[in-house]
Order: structure tokens, then sequence, then C-alpha cells
């Protein structure tokens, strides 16, 4: 048996690639008047076969899919058919519930579509992770400081002189029984990446924000790749790269992959 | 045009309701071996039949229905149609992303499933609420103190003197521009509510917890239902009362509701 954290330690030696590819199929970044479900289909497809080498991990996030209801549900399903054997396929659904209703969660999301891993929102304490957690080859990343503009109303109110995303990190240290807890730090925020690398120095990391929210690769894998896993999720910055062809998306995986292991290298 | 938080208010008046049944339907809870979608599909027709005239809202919890998959979502969108025409259905989504994903939630919720109200996570912060809040008629509850044990975890910890579940309760205020923001707070923790209350004379609460996580009716409405709006959730205590049967679930929900007058005459 591999833990989850291992196994995602274990990919990214082995493939020489930090990279994860999020799946947002936002029909807006199409720049037509019509899309359908069945477009949106053949997209996500596209992309995972034009990235499969390249990638790590895959993050979907569920917000697109429910978007359509049962029929993005479907389409959902269907997807995570496609995902390369290896590939670590992470549910960016950031739930958090009580622990009876966090179970049902888990069940869907692990059981049902199959993921890997799973994104956790921490508001309402350990006892709606738990349920997550209790497989040591699934795993989840617990938001801890996010990468949108107004992550700092509450994540950065001070406990005493420790920010409150810090004590989220704590939280996810001593969730960390299994090797399969890590943590979500964006990479809009570079210093609040390292204060996170200090605090939890071995829990994997998954930095989204680099790209179309303006987060900066080298400053966050020089914060966040340090003794750590790090994942850096890009998601329209190659799903729709260009004029969204197989190579134009390749291309752009690949240009993002050589940036990462220059900087790894440097 | 009527917006979410008055339309509550009146219909709990009119009504002399504050009565919200919560849908989760648990297949634990049959406690047998085998249920299938269709029994719970049933099971979720004969609550909201038998409550209609007594409930003022609904509260389905998406984890119960997402747990089959697109088959789940099938049975939700099926369920929306069975509630009465008046009654507020809330979707109990405790949903929270960056701005843009929100769009997406916000679009499944309400547009797609038709929730008049959803809950939802603070964590991430204001840009990650406001696609919820932008439609006057539809209304959000955002998890301020939950119900569950480990709640205290982050929403009691102290910024200067000032708890974070207060300092959320605060950002929901500021945040009622259009009169369609409410909290959820739990009925496990009485004084919690009074401070929340103080904290927002006039905002609606939600408040679950009573009955299986052993919540007092008394103390949660003397709390918080003070100027403001409150409804009180029951779950299981009525969709899984005695042998399940219709005169059962009624009855249940009766005697909860009959609780509530008193208290509130006395």
């Amino acid at each position: 048996m591999v833990t989850f954290n291992q196994r995602l330690s274990n990919l990214i030696k082995t493939k020489n690639s930090n990279l994860c590819v999020g799946l947002d199929m936002d029909i807006k970044a199409f720049n037509r008047d019509q899309v359908s479900l069945s477009d949106l289909e053949k997209h996500s497809r596209k992309v995972i076969e034009a990235t499969g080498d390249l990638a790590v991990a895959y993050k979907p996030n569920l917000a697109f899919f429910e978007r359509w209801g049962s029929a993005g549900i479907k389409w959902l399903e269907n997807t995570m058919e496609l995902f390369p054997r290896d590939a670590i396929v992470i549910g960016d659904a950031k739930r958090g519930d009580i622990g009876n209703t966090a179970l049902h969660y888990a069940h869907a999301l692990f059981k049902h579509y199959g993921f890997d891993a799973v994104t956790i929102n921490p508001y309402m304490g350990n006892d709606s992770i738990h349920p997550f957690i209790q497989d040591p080859e699934k795993g989840v990343f617990i938001l801890c400081r996010t990468s949108n503009p107004s992550a700092s109303d509450l994540q950065d109110l001070k406990i005493g002189n420790i920010p409150l995303f810090i004590k989220t990190a704590e939280m996810g240290l001593k969730l960390n029984k299994k090797n399969n807890v890590g943590l979500v730090v964006g990479a809009t925020a570079p210093q609040e990446i390292s204060k996170v690398r200090a605090a939890a120095p071995l829990l994997p990391f998954l930095i989204p924000g680099i790209g179309a929210q303006g987060g900066n690769l080298r400053q966050s894998l020089e914060a966040g790749n340090v003794n750590g896993t790090v994942l850096i999720n890009i998601s329209r910055g190659i799903s729709f790269a260009g004029d969204m062809s197989f190579s134009r998306i390749r291309s752009a995986a690949k240009k993002f992959l050589e940036q990462m292991r220059f900087i790894n290298n440097g």
C-alpha cells in the first residue's frame, strides 16, 4: 500500500513534472454564442489527450459540471474514464459539512466518481474533514490561503500573532496521520506560501492561481517547493490556449512544464 | 419585487411557523439492508406531502443526492417539482469558490435547480459570496457558527477579543445590501446564537442542530428570535420519525411546530 502523499511525491519525481491541469470548462472561454454540453465534452477530452504525458495530475472543478445538472454530472462520470491510468485526479469540490453529511460527500467523490483526492473547506473544523482521510490511498487538499482577492477577509485575520491560514495549516498537519493531507495555497500570495511552508515543511501543496489570476510561477515554486511536494495548477492557460486546438493546448502545457523544470533546476 | 428576506419574514408571520424541514435522505436511517434510489425518492415525496402546510421552508442537503452521482442529481431535479408553491426551498450546498467559479455554482443552484436560497461557506471571503447575492429575490445563509462538535476549531478563534464567527457575521451584515443575506448558527451553541444576534440584530438565522445533534429548541428561539427572522431546521427528527409513516412524520412536524408556537408566545 502506497499512501496518497507518497504516490504523489513518487509521480512528481518519475515524471519530473509538477503540472496539474485544471479542467474548468467555462462556456465563456469559448468566445462564441452557442456552446453545447457536447462541445464541452469534446474539448475536455482533447485537453486530457493533449497533456497526458506531461501532467502529473488533473483537477476538474465540479462547479462547471454541476452548472448543467444531472446531464453535467453524467459528463463528469464519463470524463473520469478518460484520464491516463497513472494520473492523480483531484476533485476540486471544496466541500465541508458536518461529519455524517461529509461521509456522503466522501462516498460521492471517492467511491462514486473515483477521485484520488479532493479539495476541502476547513471552516467547520476537523470533524468535517475526518470522513475524507480514512483511506490512506485517498488524499485531501485543505483550503489554507486561497488565490482570490478576498482570501484575506478571514484567512489573514490574526489570532494573537498568527494568521488564520497558519492555524488551518496546523490543523492540516495534525490531521496528517495517514500521510494523505495536503494544503491549497494560492500563487497570488507568494509570501504566504513561504509562511505556510515554514509551518508545514513536508505537506504537499496544491498551488492554483498561475496565469489568468496573475500568480507568479517562479515565486510559487521557490516558496513552496522546499522539502514538500508541489503541484502547480494551470487551468485556462492550458485548456483555452490560443485557438484551443490540440497542438496549441499541448504546446502551452509543454511551455509551462519547461518553465517549471528550468526553475527547479536553477 | 419582494426581497428574499422580506418574503421569508412575511411567510413566517402568515404561516405562524418557523419550521424548516431538512431533507437529509440518509440510507442508514432506514435501518434495513437494501435501500434503493426509488425508495429514497418515494420517502422524500412522502415527507414533503406530510408537512406542506406546516413548514415555511425545506432544506435538501445536496450531499445525499450527490452520493448517487448523476442519477441522484436527477432525483434532486425531480424533487424540486414537489415542493408547495409558496415554500422557500434552501439548497444546503455550503459552496464557496473563487468568483468566476462561484458564478457557475450560483447558476446551478438558482437557475438550474431553482432554489430560493443556498448555504454558503465564508472561508474564501466576500468575492466568493457576491455571485450568490446579485438577485434580491434569491438569498444566502452564510455559515457563521455551525452545530458540529469541531465548529470551535476555527470559528471560535479570537481576533483580539472577537471570535471569528462574529467577524463572519459582520461580513454578512456588510454584504446584505439587497436584503437577501442570512446566517447559519447552530442550535448546539445557544450562547453563540445570542452573540451573533447582538452583532446582527435583523439578519435571518437558519438554525440547524435540533434533535439528533442535541440542540435545544427553547434556548435557540429565545436567543435567536429577537427582532430578526428565524428558521428552525429539523431533519431526522421529522423525516425519520417513528415508523416513517405519513402520519408519524406529520405528527412529529406538528409537535415541533406546536412547541415553537408555545415558546414564541411564552
